[in-house]
C-alpha cells in the first residue's frame, strides 16, 4: 500500500458538496421515507456529455507543443452529467416555451442568507478600507477564531481541537486505491481518475478499474456489505449520502470505523449534509470511538448556511491519525496547506464566524434545517422497464431530474430528485409526479 | 515527454504570489537599481525549518493505519523558510523587547483597499440576504462579467478572450519535468516535489533531481542563458521575478517564447507583479508573438489591489495551446475546474469586478503602483564572507530579512528585502542598513 502525493491538492471535495440530494433515511420524522429517489429504470440511451468535448480539434493551430496530454484525462468517461442535463433542459424550453419547467437536477441553495451573517461579511469588507481594519495574508490553516468556533460548535464532545481544523478542502493524491459508495457524487471517482489512481473505464461493468465500488442500494439499507469490500487505502464515505440521501446509523458507522481499523484504511468522511439529520444518527464520524485514528472529516457551510457561492468549508485531521510509519497525517496536510494553498477569503471567513456566533446559531441551530430547503417526500413510484425515464419525466411533467446512473452503476434504476429549490417549486413538482405516476 | 495529471490541481501558484519581492530591473526610473538584493553572503548555518516538523512523533497512538506516507513529502527539505524567520524574529523580540523591529522578511500588503472596491464587496454580501440578490453556485470558471473585464482590461490587444480566462489558479501535475528560475519563489519547486515530479534533494548542489534550475543572477542580467537549459515539459517563469525583482524585457521574453516553441515546452508565466513594471517591458507573456501557442499565464489581484487576504486570481489558457496530439490544453483545464473546483467566492469576485470598473481603474491605473508599497532602493552593499548576514542584520539593525539561499542555490550570496510594508518602515530600514554597511 502506498499513498503518494498524499492529501495532495485542493478541492475535489468542494465539488462533492455541490449537488443537492434528496434526503431519506435518518432525516427525521416529518420527512422520512425509504428512498431518496424513485425506483424507476432510467434510460441507458442518455449519453452524458463531458464538460469539455472529447473530440479533438480540427487541425488549425500552427504549433503543437511536445507535451503529451495527461493520459488520465482521456480515461474520463463521456460524462460530466450536469452540462448534458442543462443542454436537455434548454432544448426542452425551446420546444415548450410556455411550460413552467422546474429544475430538480442540479440542486442549489435558494434562500437568502440571514442578515446577521451578511452584515458580518459586509463589515469585514468595509473594514478593509481602514488602516486599523486592513489585513493581508491570513493564516493558511484559517483564522484562529473560526477554527476555535468550528471545534467548539461541532466537535466539543469528541476531543477534536482547534488545531485539528483546517479551513480548506483538500484531497488525497495519486497511487492510492480508493473505495467509494455506489452510487456517490461523481467528484470522488472523477478526481481519483484525474489523479491517476484508477485503471481504465470498463464499459461492461460501468466501473473504473482499481476502484472499490461499495454498493449502497435499498437492498442493503444503503449501507455497504463490508464483508464484500476489499482492502483499500482511502474510503470515501458521505453521510447523508449524495445522491441517496441515506444517513448511516451509529451502528453502521461503528462497523465502518472497525472495518477501517482492521484494514489499516483511512476514511475520508464527507459530512456536508449532516445538518439534515434530525434523528440520533451521528453528525460527525468522530462520534464513533476509535474514529480519530482512522478518519478525516470534511464539511462545509454551503448547505448549512447557503454558502454555495460564498465558498467556505473545513477539513478535520485529528492528530491521532498516523501513516504506517507513525508519521502524523496532519503534519503533511499542514505542510501542503502552507505550500500550495493560502486559505479561504477573509470575508467568507467572517461570514463563517458569524454563522457560529450565538446569534447565528440561534438561526442555524445544529439540528435545525431551514424549512424552505427541506427535503420533501415524493414517495415510491411504480417501476418501469427500459424506458428513458429522465426524458419521459421531462417531456410529460416539465421536470428536470438526474439519471441515477450518473452516480455509478448502483444508481441504475433510479433518478435523483434534488430537493434543493424553492419550496413551492418542490411541492409543485411532487404534484406533477404524483399525477404522472399514480 | 509526458504530462500526467496535467494542470492537475489547485493553488500552488496562489502561494507563488504570497511573498513580496524587492523590485529591480524594469521597474521604472525612480526606483531602478541593478539588484533587488544586497550582495552579501548569507550564512550557511541558518537552518530553515519546516512548516511542519520532520521529527516523527513519539509512540503514543494506539493505532497505525497501513497507509504509507507519501514518499514525495519526505523528499521536501527542512525548509519552509518563513516559519523559521518568524521564530528568529520572536527570539529577537524577546531578547530586545524595546527595539523597533521592522520585518522585511515575509512581505505583505499593508495599505487599505479603496472604498469603491470594498463597497462593492459589502454590497454583494448584503444582497445575499435578499430574495432578488441571493445566488448559489456560480460558474466554475468564474463569473462571466469578471472574465470579460479581465480580458478587455489586460488582454485587449493580444487576442485573449473571455473564454480563455479562468478565475482560479491551477497547477501542472505529476510526471512533468519542470524548469524554474534560480532563485525563484519556493512554491514552484516544493509543489513539484509534492506532485512527485522530482528526484531526491541533492545536498552537494542544493538542488532536487529532475528539475532544471535556470540560473538568473546579476552575471546574466537575471535572465537565463537558454543555451544551457535542457528540454523540459513546463517552464515556470515569473516576471518581475520573486525574489530578484527583475522584469524580463521584450527581447528576453521573445527568446523565451522561441525557446519554448523550439523545444515543445509550455511556459507557465506568473505575472502577479506585472503592475510594478513602469517601462515598456511586457506586462503579459501574450504580448510576445507566438506565445499563445506555448504559454499559460497566471495572475492575481493580490498585489494589484491588496487582495492577499480576499483571495482572487486568474489563469489564462489560450485556445491555441495544444498537447502533442493536438488536444487543447484549455479543454482539460476546464474539465478539471468543473470536476475539482467550484470557483472563487462571489463576494471576492464582486471586488475584482469593482477593481476593473472605470472608477476602480482610475485608482489602479494599469501602469500605476500605489506609492506606499513601492519598492525602495537600498543600493549595493559591500560583500562579506562566511558570516551569518541574516543574523548580523537582525542583531545590529533589528531588521528581519530573508536569506537568498531559501530561493534556490542561485540565491546564495544575497538576502531578500521585501519592500511590501508601510513606506515609513521601509525608509527607516534603508537608513539603518546604510548606517550598518556604509
Amino acid at each position: 500500500m502506498s499513498l503518494t502525493a498524499a492529501i495532495q491538492s485542493v478541492s475535489a471535495l468542494v465539488s462533492s458538496a455541490k449537488s443537492s440530494s434528496f434526503l431519506g433515511q435518518g432525516v427525521g420524522p416529518e420527512t422520512r421515507f425509504t428512498s431518496f429517489s424513485m425506483p424507476l429504470l432510467p434510460s441507458r440511451k442518455l449519453s452524458i456529455c463531458k464538460c469539455v468535448s472529447a473530440a479533438p480539434p480540427t487541425e488549425q493551430t500552427a504549433h503543437k507543443t511536445k507535451v503529451a496530454r495527461n493520459a488520465n484525462m482521456a480515461k474520463l468517461q463521456a460524462g460530466y452529467l450536469f452540462p448534458e442535463i442543462a443542454r436537455r433542459r434548454s432544448a426542452h424550453i425551446s420546444k415548450y416555451p410556455d411550460a413552467k419547467v422546474i429544475s430538480l437536477g442540479i440542486g442549489d441553495t435558494t434562500e437568502p442568507i440571514p442578515e446577521v451573517i451578511t452584515s458580518a461579511m459586509a463589515l469585514r469588507a468595509k473594514e478593509l478600507s481602514t488602516f486599523e481594519g486592513y489585513s493581508g495574508y491570513g493564516a493558511e490553516q484559517g483564522e484562529k477564531k473560526l477554527r476555535a468556533a468550528i471545534a467548539s460548535t461541532y466537535y466539543k464532545d469528541v476531543g477534536i481541537e482547534e488545531n485539528d481544523i483546517f479551513v480548506s478542502y483538500l484531497l488525497f493524491g495519486a497511487n492510492v486505491k480508493i473505495a467509494v459508495q455506489d452510487p456517490s457524487y461523481p467528484a470522488y471517482v472523477d478526481s481519483s481518475v484525474i489523479m491517476g489512481q484508477t485503471g481504465l473505464y470498463q464499459k461492461d461493468v460501468e466501473k473504473f478499474g482499481n476502484i472499490e465500488y461499495m454498493r449502497c442500494t435499498p437492498d442493503n439499507g444503503f449501507f455497504p456489505d463490508l464483508s464484500n469490500v476489499s482492502e483499500t487505502d482511502v474510503i470515501y464515505f458521505c453521510s447523508p449520502n449524495n445522491p441517496t440521501g441515506s444517513a448511516a446509523s451509529r451502528d453502521q458507522l461503528t462497523k465502518l470505523v472497525n472495518f477501517a481499523r482492521a484494514n489499516g484504511s483511512i476514511i475520508v468522511y464527507d459530512s456536508a449534509y449532516s445538518m439534515y439529520i434530525s434523528d440520533d444518527s451521528p453528525r460527525s464520524i468522530f462520534e464513533i470511538p476509535g474514529a480519530k485514528e482512522v478518519a478525516i472529516e470534511t464539511s462545509s457551510f454551503s448547505k448549512f448556511a447557503g454558502f454555495t457561492g460564498v465558498r467556505l468549508g473545513w477539513t478535520v485531521v485529528p492528530k491521532e491519525l498516523v501513516f504506517s510509519d507513525g508519521f502524523p497525517v496532519a503534519r503533511d496536510f499542514n505542510r501542503i496547506v502552507c505550500t500550495c494553498f493560502n486559505g479561504a477569503s477573509n470575508i467568507a471567513q467572517a461570514g463563517g464566524l458569524a454563522c457560529l456566533s450565538e446569534e447565528g446559531l440561534k438561526l442555524y441551530g445544529l439540528q435545525r434545517v431551514r424549512r424552505t430547503e427541506r427535503a420533501v417526500c415524493v414517495g415510491a413510484l411504480p417501476g418501469q422497464e427500459l424506458v428513458d425515464v429522465f426524458a419521459e419525466i421531462l417531456e410529460k411533467t416539465h421536470l428536470v431530474t438526474t439519471p441515477g446512473s450518473g452516480f455509478g452503476p448502483g444508481g441504475e434504476g433510479f433518478v435523483r430528485v434534488s430537493a434543493f429549490g424553492h419550496r413551492e417549486n418542490v411541492l409543485e413538482a411532487c404534484r406533477r409526479l404524483k399525477q404522472l405516476y399514480q
